[in-house]
């Protein structure tokens, strides 16, 4: 498969939408819509005890407080995936991380979204130190889950990267 | 939180974007772009042996052949879900199920799309009956995956809502 064209067609303050060509080898040639997304990172920050997620408001689908991971988009010219993750722990947690270890990149909805999430485990967790802006305005909330009750965390979460995360470090916490 | 408005400023054939004013109570807006999303299915076909998955070409996230469960979305007009949910599995995999269950529902991308999946376990599978229209033009290749090797399935996966999938049957393949 390949593309033959591609042309912006809405360009907002997040949301950039393309219209795409393909032709595939049999010669068939099909437009696609395309929305832009310069791709996220979340964390499985946990300690021995607990595993810190966040809780906030998302108005796309109407939920006053989700449960998630520490997360953000790859917004900051130049910044790496590695330093994003960083950067975001500290900002929605107000924390650091010693360790830090990629579990998995994934796709979110790879039919419609260019997004592609990188997921870090971050272990060895202290208040964090330095340059950072805490995410006033964004109405995060810091839920500490006990590991011990895992999988109540699993049943109650309704985001899917923070799944793959909890199942993750699940396994992580078996093997 | 309260939403005051909501003009749509892109309208394509799969696509659309609206621009949303948000009021907290704090008193404070916020402008919020929203990708619209009817909702999707995913499907946990398996027996006892296999996983019944598929691999396509994924133009969005340049993948010419992502492994996934089966899945569609929500587009034809008062359809349910669990309609929806056994109309793809007979058009991606040209199966039937005798037995349907609601696993869970999730959002993909919370802070930008509207779209939610609903899982679902399908068992008692045979070759589907009926009317229905096999997807042709989607170069869908099924892919029957041993069940012994679920941990293989997980560690390729490179899709959110199957990974999730594939950790529920697993969970439930322990239980």
């Amino acid at each position: 498969v390949e593309r033959i064209s591609s042309e912006t067609v809405y360009e907002g303050q997040i949301a950039s939408v393309r219209r795409e060509t393909f032709r595939y080898d049999d010669g068939s040639e099909e437009v696609r819509e395309v929305v832009g997304h310069p791709g996220a990172v979340a964390i499985v920050a946990h300690d021995e005890r607990f595993v810190y997620m966040v809780r906030q408001p998302r108005e796309p689908v109407n939920e006053p407080d989700l449960l998630e991971l520490p997360a953000g988009k790859l917004d900051k010219e130049g910044e790496s995936h590695l330093d994003c993750a960083k950067r975001e722990l500290a900002e929605e947690i107000a924390m650091g991380a010693a360790e830090w270890r990629e579990l998995r990149r994934f796709y979110v909805s790879p039919g419609l979204l260019e997004e592609e999430i990188t997921l870090y485990e971050a272990t060895g967790l202290a208040p964090a130190e330095g340059d950072f802006e805490p995410d006033a305005d964004e109405q995060i909330e810091l839920v500490a889950w006990p590991l011990d009750d895992l999988a109540g965390a699993i049943a109650r979460c309704r985001d899917a990267k923070s799944l793959v995360g909890l199942f993750e470090l699940q396994a992580l916490l078996r093997a």
